[in-house]
């Protein structure tokens, strides 16, 4: 019962109720176990405040001597505001710790471990690595790829549509699965659509929620077709931001820039190289897209494999007709077995909705 | 707390553990409370034994004086095996008596409420009556609509496909999923597909499970192409029964004849009336059809507002694909605010995948 899975998923949800007040530092959480007791529980609840671990300690006191702590991060090996935790759990006499992920950035990686190992400290490493890591997998993703995680979110029906075959689509999904994406507009640094969504809905893209935060404005537009009269063009409520192709209407482009509007070249002369775009925004220190694309965008950023998380609110709604777009177009794979699977895929009920999140897997 | 719908939702619960166990008879379950207190829960177990009334009547003793009951079916009127349940229910003394449902046959439908009524019983009804109709809602179909209770059950991606654009099916779903769709087989008296999919599949339809009861075999083939090959129409293992157009080709029909094939005329010059399909099948005595069709039927049933419930085992994958094929083909409805919505809409984890089972609600 009361095994390593069992503390390491406690300091999990400790962490994990710390979310958005730890901003610009991870989310981590602590418990110290001593003789089958619980002695101690942490988490980091803001930066400048102290980590997980000494939260933990400080609430263990004198029966961390001997006890093994749970931590969802490796402890950090540098002097910041607290002093390197390793050094404090080596003071404290513990026995053992039990490690959720390692730290992502690769510069620091592992030496929080050595000094635990170096003072004779037994380390294990990698319990409930997925969940430690999709913590924070935002700032894991960016420190590791240098590119921002990336969410494909859609409103679709329970056949897979995002709007009936003479393109209506208002509304798919209830109040509170619009809502609940607003939010997610909020939390992601900027939001992606394809030119042809631009044209068809000319929509806002902004985070309609009390104090919602609106991300920036990307939309990926190899010919340049965006009209200069589209609310993304003209609003001034979010910076707008165009990905285009090595050769655009240069006229076109210089009427954009005047509108303030950025304009990056990427890829070849007639695509945008996607990787190519998300590497520029990673440069640009965005660390987290939300896709909001159709069918053609979305199944390309997926046969890419640039889409680390999917959402899908699920209407309990049937459209049905072939020629209704889905919220995947493109040419699909042409075997079952290339289909791309999601890993902890979970469903919960918004609503009359289902939310639906998961991680894609992929094969190569 | 302890309100109405609790005390139903308890004796609801009784009921449905007897799933399997109670045929022909419907699924009855009962709960009676005395100034607070649960005095007697009974359930109807088995044929030719005691209704749930009784049961619970028994248990309760001289409580039963003066207390409230709670019955997910309207208490019977006639003289069956056990005497009719409403004047048990008059003679032991009950104060109140609270029906989930009324009894769905029109011959006798009121006549234990006005039993109880000219005892001086206060009588409630409707009380979780969704929930309880859905408890027999085979049975309640049969005997209002005169015709099978249909359930429309698919596999799919979360992008609602049955197939990629090459038709490539195998597999979309979990073997915990289609082990549950052939218990589904073989739960329901019939399933029912469209020839095309008895041309591209060649299916045997039949219960894969231990000790699985194979259905009737129901193909809808206006044009009477299914081959004579193909294995509904040779393998005996179940009957199959095709239904066709007015005016079918003769040789052929006579060729399914004498294979041993039942083949009905219906509807127009070229289509099947499915309408007509299903009241031939209740004719017969068959209460029940599952269809697993390709997108074609599925709609064409959907859009004849015919479908009573649907069950989709959703693998968490993506697939993609313009030209793949979803689980609802068809022309599909004009406007958003046309689709069909399910009611009591649910979504349970089985293996990887989910399955989801909703009613749909017909606007007109």
């Amino acid at each position: 019962m009361f095994n390593d899975e069992f503390y390491m998923n406690l300091a999990i949800q400790n962490a994990q109720a710390m979310k958005g007040q730890t901003d610009p530092n991870p989310l981590v959480g602590a418990v110290i176990v001593n003789d089958n007791q619980i002695v101690g529980i942490g988490a980091h609840m803001k930066a400048g405040e102290a980590h997980a671990e000494i939260h933990a300690l400080q609430m263990a006191g004198k029966k961390a001597q001997g006890a093994t702590i749970y931590v969802t991060l490796e402890p950090c090996s540098h002097h910041g505001k607290t002093g390197p935790c390793a050094e404090a759990i080596v003071k404290a006499g513990l026995k053992k710790v039990v490690i959720g992920t390692l730290d992502p950035n690769p510069l620091v990686s592992g030496n929080g471990v050595k000094i635990l190992e170096a003072a004779g400290i037994e380390v294990v490493s990698g319990v409930e690595s997925e969940k430690a890591w999709q913590l924070n997998e935002v700032f894991n993703t960016f420190i590791t790829e240098k590119r921002p995680f990336v969410t494909l979110k859609a409103g679709i029906t329970l056949d897979g549509k995002i709007a009936t075959h003479s393109y209506d689509s208002k509304w798919i999904t209830s109040a509170e699965s619009r809502r609940d994406a607003h939010q997610l507009r909020h939390e992601n640094m900027a939001i992606l659509v394809g030119v042809n969504t631009v044209i068809q809905d000319d929509p806002e893209l902004t985070a309609r929620i009390p104090n919602g935060r609106n991300p920036v404005r990307i939309v990926i537009d190899s010919g340049l077709k965006i009209p200069l009269a589209s609310k993304v063009a003209q609003d001034k409520k979010a910076d707008t931001w165009i990905f285009t192709s090595q050769q655009p209407d240069e006229a076109k482009e210089q009427q954009l820039l005047s509108a303030g509007i950025k304009v990056v070249r990427t890829g070849g002369v007639k695509s945008v190289d996607l990787k190519e775009a998300l590497a520029v925004l990673g440069e640009n220190g965005i660390t987290s897209v939300l896709i909001e694309g159709g069918g053609t965008i979305n199944a390309s950023f997926l046969e890419a494999q640039l889409i680390d998380k999917v959402i899908l609110y699920i209407a309990p709604k049937l459209i049905g007709g072939k020629g209704a777009p889905s919220f995947l177009g493109g040419a699909g794979f042409d075997k079952m077995n290339e289909a791309i699977e999601l890993a902890d895929a979970e469903i919960t009920k918004i609503g009359k909705d289902f939310k639906m999140t998961g991680y894609p897997i992929y094969e190569s």
